[in-house]
């Protein structure tokens, strides 16, 4: 199973993609899709670039699912609102494909990650670089992505060894972890 | 030129469609695209309906450009987020199409319409019947669309009689009325 990782952002959206074998985790490919060729102004030129880049991203590696953070509300209400129409650009891009698409959020990530939810972002680089035995840190965008992508491996694992594992297509997946969030 | 108008929301986006032959304002199509059918929880599923409908709006219509509602910050934050990612997916659709998207906060569609800011959902209706000489009211949403058309439509030919109309496709068109939004 080849799982795809994605933390959304209107700057920078993180991607990331592992291939899970049983217990065995290899990386395939890690990165960013930055929109600052865009305008700042323009919205909708950066909404492009972050749907054509996940696009361009699934028919390269050709991943089999999504694992895709859930955003937060921020501080700044604007600012959450940039961050919802970015997220929803890269699951208009994952959903064009036909990719299912799973849902974690940061806490739960970072739990699967580190084994806790304060994780720095530090210790998130350098747990996905050991977990995937890479030979140097990967940037924190593209470690994000990663972690999610390890992080919906090891739910679905664990959903398949009490029997009812399966993400079906286009569908969100409920309650892999403990926790997930519902709207 | 012919405008789609598209008023984003989770449950239901607005889409019209208006024929702009100089000062004469024709009718074209309107109509509501409803996420009911994906499960409440199903994110990904709903903006997947989202995106999809607005593609098909555009295939079958072919519309030259779109007029979009900005959508503002609600007092649930997590309105606010959800509003926004229908507002993303439904941009993805337009650009994936490679429609030129402009944007219109609703206070300066109500003003081109009835000619102030704080005109009911019931004289939107009405003026956007009467100005597409309709022979009934069009649904809330769909008038919402419609009147995003005909904004458009006012505000592209103000800029043209000062000699500066156009929209770049693919790009946000700017200031085309006072008041405009950048981010």
């Amino acid at each position: 199973m080849r799982v795809l990782g994605i933390d959304p952002g209107l700057q920078t959206t993180g991607f990331g993609l592992v291939d899970v074998d049983g217990p065995h985790l290899h990386y395939v490919a890690s990165g960013t899709i930055k929109t600052r060729e865009a305008a700042l102004g323009d919205l909708p030129g950066r909404l492009k670039i972050i749907y054509e880049g996940v696009r361009e991203v699934v028919e390269r590696y050709q991943p089999q699912v999504a694992s895709v953070e859930i955003v937060f509300v921020n501080v700044n209400p604007q600012s959450t609102l940039l961050l919802g129409q970015a997220r929803g650009a890269a699951l208009a891009g994952l959903v064009s494909c036909a990719l299912p698409v799973n849902e974690y959020t940061a806490l739960q990530m970072k739990k699967a990650i580190v084994g806790h939810g304060l994780a720095r972002k530090e210790q998130i680089q350098e747990m996905v670089a050991r977990l995937l035995r890479l030979p140097s840190l990967p940037g924190k965008d593209a470690a994000d992505a990663l972690g999610l992508a390890i992080c919906h491996a090891h739910a679905a694992r664990t959903f398949e060894a009490v029997g009812k594992a399966g993400g079906r297509p286009g569908r969100r997946t409920h309650g892999q972890m403990k926790g997930g969030r519902s709207y």
